[in-house]
């Protein structure tokens, strides 16, 4: 699929997954292009722990309760990325590092013909971040962020309303 | 170009750029694919001032001075992000969201085959935010966050080296 195809069809899908498993040959796909995303310095903060053991999907689906996506889908992405030095002075890029990467992973499984969703709302639940990182044996050093379901869904879906180029773009000079 | 092909062969490009002008045409698609990224909750925090104004670029290169790119571009997307309201207690997903957006950027300009760099650096210089956010009239509630000087590179260029897939991915459970 052509890039900039790929970027205009990609959208969050919320729905039902269809119980066909994803081969392994492409989530090895999905996740390599999600590594050749740039990261500040190239600093390669982004890791990923890539679930399709059924019975590790049925606990994830346990810690994280209440989304079609997650509860149906035949393999996760958990991404994991490094936690911060606290001692360090110098910027912390890890969260624009991981935003280049899944955006990656999305648009590489759009062109594979799969949908997915990006989730992040999951870690306000007390205790989900502790638990996906012991279900995942993540270690001290990296902490789960992201995850995203995928397979092929069961509805077909439209990506979302974007305000438009001339509400968020101008040439030369912002312009009200 | 392949989405696969276009991650794979996009790169932080650091060299010169021919002076060869970027059509608007193609500067619109790049944009059109940076706003279609998606973001947390749909907020679309982030902004494009897409900078060809020769003008304007060498006000820029004053500003922002040492970078061959950013002195030769004939194009420099300057990305906003809106500023998060203190007051809110939501996490801020402002970072995240812009990464996806510049990537598409990046992935988008590779496919239609410029080069790019992605710019955070200069922000540390004292003074540097202010006077681009002066530059190009951003308002009150948006900050320039990343520079991107595009167009076609005078040098062929290659990706930096990654580390492998079995040292940043595992299936179904992290291993050292």
């Amino acid at each position: 699929m052509d890039v900039l195809e790929a970027i205009a069809s990609r959208h969050s899908y919320r729905g039902a997954f269809r119980p066909v498993k994803v081969p392994r040959e492409h989530l090895r796909q999905i996740v390599e292009a999600a590594l050749q995303a740039p990261s500040a310095s190239n600093s390669q903060t982004t890791s990923y722990v890539i679930v399709d053991d059924p019975d590790v999907l049925a606990r994830l689906a346990q810690i994280v309760p209440g989304s079609l996506a997650l509860g149906t889908a035949p393999a996760v992405l958990v991404v994991l990325v490094d936690r911060p030095d606290p001692q360090s002075e110098a910027p912390d890029f890890t969260a624009v590092n991981y935003g280049a990467s899944v955006e990656n992973a999305m648009l590489a499984l759009t062109g594979l013909g799969y949908a997915a969703l990006w989730m992040e709302g999951w870690k306000r639940a007390p205790g989900a971040v502790v638990a996906v990182a012991e279900l995942v044996g993540a270690p001290e050093g990296m902490v789960p962020t992201v995850l995203v379901p995928l397979g092929i869904p069961e509805q077909p879906v439209t990506p979302r309303e974007k305000r438009p180029f001339e509400e968020r773009a101008w040439w030369n000079r912002y312009s009200a």
